[in-house]
């Protein structure tokens, strides 16, 4: 499956919403990076001013992984099926979040491991547990590639303008390390993190897991299907596709935690440019995370020791969006407001 | 003046929230500082889960500053009753962040240099230019204390239940600057910051008048209604009075940036313990607000290179406490969604 070329957000309009917000009632870059948040989302919808956010989407990625089985979490696998119940009953954290930051959550079932009522876009049972089998077929793969392209179509036509790829599933965080220490060229013992909050005996498993899987890994890093095939999952293939083609629609994104992250990393190797289209909501725990950031080169908005997933760090720095966007609608300038200039 | 004894906010409350937060469906801790937030707010009302925050109100206090004159800042003292009528109007940074976060502006002029329509409280027209003479009267810093105490007061008896201090005046960061230098044993070149956005001849002449400032406090660091005559102003001084009162009257507080944290500097002096009533909204780029925060052992909630004042960084910061307050009376406990725990 190939994407559509990502074009950048428009660098004029970009410009405009610079001196636009020279002309408010404010000294310029006073409101730091809210300032630069604003001419971002300027810049994405080709406007200055932007239009209000209308639809923020968060997408909640669910999926089980057969490395569960090898003991890498604190909890068992059949809490991905319940939290994806919580999801649609609006109990979750990430349902509270949302709430909050108008914006509105839907969970898609990619490959959970019983079935569920999100299950649409549902690819498979589980995956192959990663540190002694592939996670997924080739059929498999091109399958959770086209859902994740799928959702974000789906998305985007029916109006959202603002996305977060969120994610649910017990042993996620085993292959978004894997991922993201292959793509960064870092030992096991320096992105295995603490999940859920695992002790030290799960830890030790967990870091095995990530050495057995990494070698896999290795010989096909330079190709990202296969690596999604070999380690992945289709959550995670799904997240990359969809990440990837929200900037191939000219649609907002804030990234969250690590496997949202480890998806990121993939999408920009399937759709070179799409970061343009991004932002880091948060810094999340896991010291994988760090290493997206610093691979993708972006600055958090929010540091908050967050480590929960489901797009929860994301979510809680879009009320920073929705804020710097009312800053270039909304703000009085210096000429209608008659306050004199420096 | 005195100032009631401050108790500290409900330790047993904050102990049950703790104990909310683990049966809530998320890993324990996972929201980080979120977390913390919740369980700080349910001490602070004395309830858990706490009640939803229903009136944050955002009180900026405008003052003129005779400092100014000394061409201290990049700005006509002028803009700061332009800028009182744009609060009023709706125009200003402050009013379009509180209406993203469901609070409400209040402007009060403690001492802008004309008279405006918001003097109920007024103390006085501008302040000496604490350079060459002291800020306030006896009987002036005395009606300014009073005017930050009524006005807590007046909020919370009107039901606000999160409060933020906001500062309008042109030249007010240098007050703070001395405040903050002479309460932390800084050198003057340490503290002075960009303000508004001044050159490098402004800095010039406003790290002498930080200097001179310094000096005349150096003998009255020790008594902080002194301290407050000498070298602040009836805003700063009011605020100070507003912050302490506010814990008093066990109402929590979200800092802003260098203005209030000065204030709150002095806050903490004119009644202990106040501290545990507020929490750092964010972090300035100002120096002077650095050493605030590490005096006051705050860790900020964001750090956005922002420098407007207004409370602006505070009211950034809002919707994370309506999230967090959110998270601890909406979301389902593990028994409530029939989900499994580690």
């Amino acid at each position: 499956m190939e994407f559509d070329v990502v074009s950048p957000p428009d660098e004029s309009v970009r410009q405009a919403a610079e001196e636009r917000h020279a002309q408010l009632t404010k000294p310029l870059g006073a409101l730091g990076l809210l300032e630069e948040l604003g001419t971002w989302i300027a810049a994405c919808q080709g406007q200055c001013p932007p239009r209000p956010l209308q639809r923020p989407r968060v997408i909640v990625f669910a999926g089980d992984h057969g490395v569960a089985a090898k003991g890498v979490s604190a909890y068992p696998s059949e809490v991905t099926a319940q939290m994806v119940a919580n999801f649609q009953s609006g109990g979750a954290a990430i349902n509270v979040l949302a709430g909050i930051a108008s914006a509105t959550v839907r969970v898609v079932d990619m490959s959970v491991a019983v079935d569920t009522t999100a299950g649409d876009h549902k690819v498979r049972r589980s995956s192959g547990a990663i540190d002694t089998e592939d996670a997924l077929t080739e059929d498999e793969v091109q399958a959770a590639l086209a859902a994740g392209r799928a959702i974000a179509d789906e998305e985007v036509d029916s109006g959202a303008d603002l996305l977060v790829a969120g994610d649910m599933g017990i042993g996620n965080t085993t292959p978004a390390a894997v991922l993201v220490a292959a793509l960064t060229g870092t030992e096991p013992v320096a992105v295995v993190g603490r999940g859920t909050g695992i002790d030290d005996n799960t830890w030790m498993r967990k870091t095995a897991a990530i050495r057995d899987a990494l070698r896999r890994a290795k010989p096909v890093t330079a190709d990202p299907v296969a690596l999604l095939r070999t380690v992945a999952g289709a959550d995670i293939t799904a997240m990359a596709a969809f990440l990837a083609q929200a900037a191939v629609r000219r649609t907002p994104v804030v990234l969250d935690g690590v496997v949202s992250g480890a998806a990121a990393l993939l999408a920009e190797e399937l759709a070179p440019g799409a970061r343009a289209w991004w932002v880091a909501g948060h810094r999340s725990t896991e010291p994988a995370h760090t290493l997206v950031l610093e691979q993708l080169d972006m600055t958090p908005l929010l540091e908050l020791n967050m480590r929960l997933g489901e797009g929860s760090g994301a979510t809680t720095a879009i009320p920073l969006l929705t804020m710097a966007v009312q800053v270039l609608t909304d703000m009085a300038t210096f000429a209608d407001a008659g306050v004199s200039g420096p």
